[in-house]
């Protein structure tokens, strides 16, 4: 049998936190909420960040590094910001075994110190845009955490940039939420619904966010990463201004945008199974794992013939003693291997091997002249299926709702998307959340006018929201 | 004129802070001691990453991520460990609003957070060897900081794994040394010594450090990153045993090694001169400049032509406006770009470019149709050129000394490596501090047996170590 992992189906959160340790994609820190990501599962960052970093260059964003620690006086120039990211703050008071005399910040997000420095550097219209990004680590300090989804520290691309006009610096916001929509459909082969974020679950200290919702097989919505059009709150705060062609002094318009390793969360409970893990091609960090059936003598050199022939590709070879090929299956279906290559004596003398896809678990016999032309076919095959699976799914978990009633049921009987009229007010919005759990999750981006209702105050309204059960 | 930055040879130190802040490599942070990479500044850490990353992985060893935070019990297992951090930490000691039961250091070197992990991870011969890296961020609480060369926190890779036996570990150890050097050599254009360091100076918790010790123009060894042999004392001091082939229960051997945004400093000192930084072509942000000159209006669409002809190094167009083109060559100069192209408006007419080198200040002139190839022949000359420099001045700046006179005289007089005998106590190595401000660098690897006397003392000494003054 497999790895007995909890029921995917009635007991995700189980089986997630299970698949994650079996796997060794990451394990427990020793400090409460941290984790460690194991190599299994920070190959998948790295693959992230090769495939992201070329999008983010090619937008003309250059990359930095910007202090770890931010004075506390930083954060209390913008209200809103620190209101909304003193709790969570990890402190240092003490350096070089001395009491400092201003507490620093772990950084949470580095508006502030980044902004600090703009201001410094950037005094006139010759030097915007700008455009810097940095791939870092965060401290958040969570009260419930969980592997990947919500951990005190985690890593992330936070990308800030700078415009003399809100137009210019919106069209970026949008640009951002793109790009990480085009990363999960080609990379981590999700679908989700990009939109903007409601008032009250903006970015603290942003005038607007926009994000990207991904609907989990439990129904609920993973925000899986967010655009925020800055205005030019922050610039205000600290008093940056920028002269312009004409020599008048004004705000810059400001935009931030991140992806963290919470994206890898999504993944593993997009696609998986009961068996464990299913990783799309693209972002897999072993695309075939080759199995020469242990104790069959001319298995094993014909698979390093095999090994060379498929080098383009990210592939190994399990030749590990005092394994059963039974267990080495289990094993590689546990962490998610798109194709399996199982190659036997005679399989040898046939001249063929058996492939094995982990998404369908269709076997297949191939010539070994045909096998890497096979092999690409399928890769590609298996991407685009499991997007197509995601994006079916979430369409088929999509609902409307035209009444409070009609709200109230589906949230009882169904879980998933519900689209639906709200009066954008606060009051409502709370109300909902109290009455059914669910949160605005977005307004999707290509929402169509409409003239309806509140579907709880029956006041006008002239686009549906999504809404849903927040991760 | 160019940028009246301070003297080279009579005050390297003012010549390099200006420089940094000048050519936009860093500049420095708010919170005392450290710095922003600025994104000149680190395109070269980021071309360093993917050198050295190919080679790391090459050896078998696998990037993961482990925890920012070290619970302070972790360090107080190893005596030593404890005794040589302790003074240099920062420490979290407020989490999400409340005191935490226990002071968190943030990480200056990651042995006993990584260590406990292994010890739970690994309990097998057959799990043996673990090979790991991590790029992260450090940091240590320094009370004197230097951009670049000594920040509180700072960038870098750190390299652990555990063997069976004691001589696999060495070998790694010596791997990993030779293999910075390679890095080195083939990327920063740098000449350096290989060599173990005394007991004194060696890695706190360690059994034997190798370190690689360049010399800079103002006489000074730049420890520019080190290997360390840690024996089996940090398994001792967790009890983290596995079980060998017999099922007897034995310590792993440990090594760490580690390369860091130091690097960097010594890249800058090694090569500059009065005009700014002299950048090797391998790790050069841009390798080549092209210039139209200002106000010819055939020159522009020339330089985008032959920007294409060259797509395949970092290549940039200056075509900013309102600069005179003194102005730029100024500009890139002191940014260190190995070739500048100057175009004009009779430069194409004739299907000619001048191509400027930056290290020797040569101007030739080449047709168009020789410009690629032109362009490939000089860049690798330029790079083995800054070598050959390097290499040339180390030695032609390392004295033998025979007598404590000699030694003396020479720290007075020349600066520089000195290579005398040395008895190994570290009774006549603070002596030899106190009266000469020179500290042991390194006894070379390649240090050939010789019967000779401490220079201080007197007592058989059967090889010559590395003395000078510490950066």
């Amino acid at each position: 049998m497999s790895h007995q992992l909890p029921d995917f189906k009635t007991n995700l959160s189980d089986w997630f936190n299970e698949v994650v340790l079996k796997a060794e994609l990451a394990d427990y820190a020793p400090v409460k909420g941290c984790m460690v990501i194991r190599p299994y599962g920070y190959a998948l960052w790295e693959n992230i960040q090769k495939f992201m970093d070329v999008l983010i260059k090619k937008h003309g964003v250059d990359n930095a590094y910007f202090p770890l620690f931010i004075p506390m006086s930083f954060f209390e120039k913008e209200k809103e910001h620190i209101a909304g990211f003193a709790p969570e703050l990890a402190l240092v008071t003490i350096g070089g075994g001395k009491e400092l005399p201003e507490k620093l910040a772990v950084r949470p997000t580095s508006e502030t110190i980044m902004y600090h420095m703009y201001q410094k550097w950037f005094g006139s219209w010759r030097d915007l845009p700008v455009r810097i990004n940095q791939w870092c680590n965060m401290v958040r300090w969570e009260k419930r955490t969980y592997l990947f989804l919500r951990t005190s520290e985690f890593l992330w691309q936070e990308g800030h940039c700078a415009h003399l006009t809100h137009e210019e610096s919106i069209a970026e916001v949008e640009w951002a939420i793109k790009m990480y929509a085009q990363t999960y459909q080609e990379l981590f082969g999700m679908y989700g619904i990009i939109g903007a974020k409601s008032d009250t679950e903006k970015f603290a200290g942003g005038a607007k966010s926009y994000t990207f919702e991904a609907l989990m097989p439990n129904g609920k919505s993973l925000q899986a990463c967010t655009s925020h059009d800055l205005g030019q709150n922050f610039a205000k705060s600290i008093d940056w201004t920028v002269q312009d062609q004409k020599g008048n002094k004004s705000f810059p318009w400001q935009n931030s945008w991140g992806f963290s390793t919470r994206s890898i969360g999504g993944l593993i409970m997009s696609h998986g199974d009961q068996k464990g893990l299913v990783m799309p091609p693209n972002i897999a960090p072993i695309q075939i794992i080759i199995i020469p059936i242990p104790g069959h003598n001319t298995a094993l050199s014909k698979s390093q013939e095999l090994l060379k022939l498929l080098e383009n590709y990210r592939v190994k070879i399990d030749s590990k003693e005092g394994e059963t090929a039974g267990a080495k299956f289990n094993k590689w279906e546990l962490k998610g291997v798109p194709l399996r290559i199982e190659i036997g004596n005679r399989d040898v003398t046939a001249g063929t091997v058996i492939i094995c896809r982990r998404d369908t678990g269709e076997k297949i016999t191939v010539k070994f002249d045909n096998l890497s032309k096979t092999v690409a076919k399928l890769l590609n095959e298996i991407q685009q299926s499991l997007f197509d699976k995601h994006k079916k799914f979430t369409e088929s978990n999509t609902f409307k709702a035209d009444s409070y009633d009609e709200f109230k049921k589906i949230m009882e009987t169904s879980r998933g998307f519900i689209s639906a009229h709200w009066c954008e007010t606060a009051d409502c919005e709370a109300q909902i959340k109290t009455d059914t759990k669910a949160t605005t999750r977005c307004l999707p981006l290509d929402a169509v006018e409409e003239n309806g209702k509140c579907v709880r105050c029956g006041k006008p309204s002239p686009h549906r929201w999504l809404f849903g059960l927040s991760y």
